[in-house]
This record gives structure tokens, C-alpha cells and sequence, in this order.
């Protein structure tokens, strides 16, 4: 077949053993397995959710109202925005993909930032796409708009708050970088940590409302992090209605499911869950900064529901990660993006009880290798 | 933003109104519609899946295992293939997806049915391929071979069943074909009904076995018809593992929801279910055969779900079908396939009664109009 030549330079994607068989490996049982390692919501489902997907799970053989209209006047009200101005995805990941396939060929060029999400260069890979990245390390606008300059890229993605890392952009910075922007380039805002962002200091919060305005900017949230929904593969896009319009051109009918269609809007008004969530992540965050200060270890500030842990040479990210995972902790280990890092999801008050003391132990054993 | 000038030539997809919105309107409670539209299973979701799905409502927070290798075990164990021959998709449709963007761009040709399932073309033009159709009503391979040899498509699109008129092929004149074409060439079999094909007739029946043996082929398979899992998003291909390893870069993770992949390893084992389904279809499809001799439709033998009538120049599918809407009861017109048709899923006993009887009553009052 003639397939594209420039996919087979794709990175072939290696089905990764699942954690159940690694588990078993290591003789520990489900129920022990701690996750912190893909920044789902540490509570699980929002009670209404699960209590919708029960309620109807028998729709579970009926496809979806392919107009998600339900679920977009939902986002709509809690937004301030028409439901013209929203589409929906297989997670905000799928808006991703419609935005760099509805762009991108070998003559165009995205932008991002050097540590960030590393799906946005797999998508721009997919279409041949050139990629340039900014040298510094944490989202730095000024390098992002000398680069802007230089290279006439045709998307720029923007992560606020980042993932792996962390950090967030104040709103008036943002507001300010994007009015330097040309229309002919798309701006992605990935926000699909903003609630948490939102919740810890108010000047960076970014208001889809205001985004809108720009005929050539798109804000990403998500279902899979606060909304607890990570499994039901639910999130969105909200822009322009211009830029809307096309990007549905790109979306297979049907690409959410009917139960997390429900699952999602009455996670929408768990207010309860939501800020149980909040108020946990951000006091239970502060035992990571308490412990890192205690072991000499270097940790960036983060908007997030997860912090990132810097090692110094003598540490290697992936051996602690492998240890921790034999104590059945999952945590993300930061060597694919170039890190020497581990990024841990903030959990409940028991299971940071129980990661933060297995990783003492292994800092202790560790120091008397040193 | 510089979006591929093609796509705004795509024809927009248009949020139709809600079923609920419509039959509201009609004062139609939203129990009593009958959903003959869109072949789904009309037994609705198997009993185990409906199970699975209540009792794993708690993993709807955590992302799924992306190396999918549960499912990909059950089916490798159905069809007496390898686990490295199986995609899953968030249906079959993500696989077509899949499939067309891996090759296509303005200068490649798809080949495929005068009337056939229209996402083929929809996917086609996302990527401003070509697309060239035969001119025979059914699939004929004949016509298609000589097409093969004229235009030499990058990609065949075959459906068999096929999908909306119900036609199938046989497996001897099917590998025929398939040895004729050059290892250039994809193609694609789309294979949605074919379980209650093979119950029909043996010799209609495509064995995923034999279709691995092709390094240019692919079957197509999916949760959403016999299964009773079209609300669940989740289909599979099954080809040579290089075709395979191809399509999985193309492959977003985390593609189908935690709970889908329970539901279809449940509904996978659900003898009884799917015994009943099959039973009821080609008994009560002799009901519609019947129907269309006692009022002189034409209607086409089917290998699928579902029956097709096609309507003479005094009927209008288009009317007919709004009579019947307003009756609570969703069939699919055909109109937009350019077709005076009608294509209608075979539903339960009681659900085809009601139909049967409503369409008898707006045959006789047409009748008088004549």
C-alpha cells in the first residue's frame, strides 16, 4: 500500500503491559494499586455521574444524539458562550487532532513549548507537520513571540496550566501575547487543568468568554480531570464560531459515547464533589512542597492536581519510579519528555500518607548510596 | 488561520434536532418512540454488558488500559487470529478513519459502491482524495475490477453486507476479487453485519482468518450492531500485523472508554443474546418480505438487520417517512443516498407490528390518491 512514507517515522505506539499484569507481578492485588501517575481525579467519579451511567446504562446500545445539544447547553451556561461556539470531542484530545488535521501538511509549521504535552507534536507528526519548540524551560511568551516572529508558525499551542510541569500564565499576559498574534496563525490554549488554576489565584484564570473574541484562538477543557470522567473519554473546544464550524467538517459523527454524554453534564453540576476536590488538592499540595523542602529535593510550584518533583544527578527518575511501583504507587516518570522528573498526581489524604512515606524510605536508602 | 481550502467545500455536518425535541413536538412520550433508524440491536444492550457496565460504573474516572489486550485477546480467541492483528477503534468508522488518512491526499483515488455507507466518502474528502464510484446498483465485482484496472484507486471500499441495501457477497467470488488486486491497493472490508449474514447463509460468511492472509486487506468489525453497543463507541479492524502496526500510529490513545471495552467483552460472551437477536431477525424479516408482496413494494432480500423498500414514483420516501415519524416511529429515508427509498431495522415482535400496521394505513390512504 502507499501509505504516507513519513508515518513509518512515527513513533510506533508499543502497547504498554497493563498495569493489572505488573501488578500481579509484583504480587499485589487491585484493590492496593494506587494511581498518581495520570492526573485522574483522586476521588473517582463524581457521584452523580456514576449514579447517571447507572441510571442508564440500558442506552448503552443507542447511539448518541449527534447533536450533543444537552451536553453544549450545559458548557454554554456555565461559560457565557452559545453553543455555536462549542464542539466536542473524544476527550479535548480529539479537538487537538481536528485543529492540526484541519491545518497541518509537510509545508506548515507548529509551535510549543520545549516541556509540554506530548500528544501535540504526535498529531502535528501524523500530518507531516514541521515542529519548532522554545528553549526555555517553563512557557516563556517572550521567547514564544520572538520565535512567532521568526518562524511564521501556522498553530501555536499554549498548555495553562502545564502538564508535565506545572505552571501557569497569568490572564492580562496571556490576553496581551495573543493580541500580538496574527490571525492567519491558530492558537490552542490546552486548559484542561484550569479549574484547579482558577481556584488557587483568580489572575490566572482564563475565561473562555474572552476567548471567543479572537477569531483565531480555541480554548480546550476536559471531562477527564476535575469532572472525574477520565475513562468516559469526554471533552471540548470553545472559539470562534467560525473556527467551530470548520473543525466540525473534521468530527466523526458519534465520536462521544451516550453514557458519557450523561455522565458529563451531571458531573457539571456535582458542585459538592467539585469543590471537595479543589480544597483537597490544594492542602494536600502543600505536604509535597513541606517534603520536598525536607529532603532537599527541587519541586516546581504547580496550578494543577499533580506537582513535579526535579531530581538531582544522583537520583535517576525511573529507578525511583520503578521502586515506587513495586510498593503498588503509580507516578509519571519524566524521562520520555527528556526529564530526569517525576510528576505524582495529588491524591487523597491517605494514599499521599502512603506514597510520601514509601518515598522517604527510598530517599533514606538512597542517601546512604550517595 | 490557513485551514486546507478543501475542507470548506466538505458538506458542514448540521446538528440535526434532538429525537426527544421532535417527537416532543409531536407529543409523542419519549418511551413509546421506536427506533427503526439506525440498526442498532432492538433487543437493546445485552444483559451481561448492561451488567458490566453497573458494576465497573466506579472506573468511569480512570483511563483505560490503552493496550486494549483484554478485548484484543477475546476477538484474536473468536476469529482464531493473533492479538498483533487487531486495531480497536471507537467504532469500526474511527478504523475507516484510520485507514483513508494513512493514505490519502489530492492525489489519491478511493474506489467504492454507487450507494454504500457514506462515511467512506466523508472520510475520502477530509483528505481531498479522489473518489470515483461504480455505476452498478449493487456491488459487482465485475464492474469493480474494471473500474480497479481503468482508474488503479489507492483504496477499495467493499461492504458486506452492505449497508444501506442489504446485499452481500459470497466468500468464494470475494477472495476471487481480492486475489486480483495488487498489494498497492487497501482494501477495505466492512463487515458490521456480517454475523447475521453468516447465520443466514454460510457461503456469504468472511472469516477474518482468511483476510490476515492478504498484506493489502482489511475486515472490519463492530460492537455496535449485533452486539447492542452502539451508544459505546467501539468497533474493531483485523489485518496482517503490518497493516496493523501502520494504523496504530495513526491511533490517538486512549480511543474507547474504560466501560466500552468491559461492555463488549461481556456482550462477546453473551450466547443467548445474540442467539435471540439472530433469531428474531430473519423470522421477522419474512414479515416484512410478506408485507411487500401484499402491497406491491419492492423490496430487497437482505443479509443485514434490516430491510430497504424501494418506493415507486407515486411514493415519496421523504413523506412517508415524516408520516411514520410522527407515528413515533424512526426509519431511515434514503433520500439523501439519492434514493426514493427506505431502509427500516427489523425490530422486536411487537415493534414490527406497529410499524407494519402504520405503514399498511398511510399505503391505503396513498393509495386513494393515486
Amino acid at each position: 500500500m502507499k501509505f504516507h512514507d513519513y508515518l513509518f517515522d512515527l513513533p510506533t505506539y508499543q502497547a504498554g503491559k497493563p498495569l493489572e499484569e505488573v501488578m500481579a507481578s509484583y504480587h499485589i492485588p487491585p484493590e492496593n494499586i494506587i494511581k498518581l501517575g495520570s492526573n485522574e481525579n483522586p476521588f473517582g467519579v463524581a457521584p452523580s455521574a456514576k449514579k447517571a451511567i447507572i441510571e442508564y446504562a440500558n442506552l448503552a446500545s443507542v447511539y448518541p444524539d449527534d447533536s450533543y445539544s444537552d451536553i453544549k447547553k450545559s458548557l454554554a451556561n456555565k461559560y457565557d458562550v452559545k453553543s455555536d461556539n462549542i464542539i466536542i470531542g473524544s476527550g479535548s484530545d480529539q479537538i487537538i487532532e481536528f485543529c492540526v488535521h484541519s491545518i497541518c501538511d509537510s509545508a506548515k509549521t507548529i509551535l510549543m513549548a520545549q516541556y509540554t504535552f506530548a500528544m501535540y507534536e504526535i498529531y502535528a507528526k501524523q500530518c507531516n507537520a514541521n515542529i519548532i519548540k522554545t528553549t526555555s524551560f517553563f512557557h516563556d511568551l517572550d521567547s514564544m513571540i520572538d520565535m512567532y516572529h521568526r518562524h511564521k508558525p501556522d498553530i501555536i499551542f499554549i498548555c495553562t496550566p502545564n502538564n508535565p510541569l506545572g505552571e501557569a500564565l497569568k490572564r492580562v499576559d496571556l490576553i496581551e501575547f495573543l493580541n500580538k498574534i496574527s490571525t492567519d496563525c491558530l492558537v490552542i490554549l490546552d486548559c484542561a487543568y484550569m479549574e484547579y488554576c482558577a481556584y488557587k489565584d483568580n489572575d490566572f484564570a482564563i475565561y473562555p468568554k474572552d476567548i471567543v473574541e479572537f477569531p483565531n484562538v480555541i480554548y480546550l477543557g476536559t471531562f477527564s480531570k476535575i469532572y472525574g470522567l477520565g475513562g468516559m473519554r469526554i471533552g471540548y473546544g470553545i472559539a470562534n464560531d467560525n473556527i467551530i464550524s470548520l473543525l466540525h467538517k473534521l468530527r466523526p459523527p458519534f465520536n462521544v459515547t451516550t453514557l458519557s454524554l450523561r455522565a458529563a453534564n451531571a458531573s457539571l453540576q456535582d458542585i459538592d464533589f467539585i469543590s471537595k476536590t479543589l480544597q483537597n488538592n490544594f492542602t494536600q499540595m502543600q505536604r509535597y512542597y513541606v517534603f520536598a523542602d525536607e529532603y532537599g529535593l527541587e519541586i516546581i510550584e504547580s496550578y494543577g492536581n499533580f506537582v513535579t518533583f526535579l531530581l538531582h544527578d544522583k537520583l535517576n527518575s525511573t529507578t525511583i519510579s520503578s521502586f515506587l511501583l513495586k510498593q503498588g504507587i503509580v507516578v509519571r516518570d519524566l524521562s520520555s519528555y527528556g526529564l530526569n522528573a517525576m510528576r505524582i498526581t495529588i491524591g487523597t489524604p491517605s494514599q499521599n500518607d502512603f506514597l510520601l512515606s514509601k518515598m522517604a524510605g527510598i530517599l533514606i536508602s538512597y542517601k546512604d548510596s550517595f
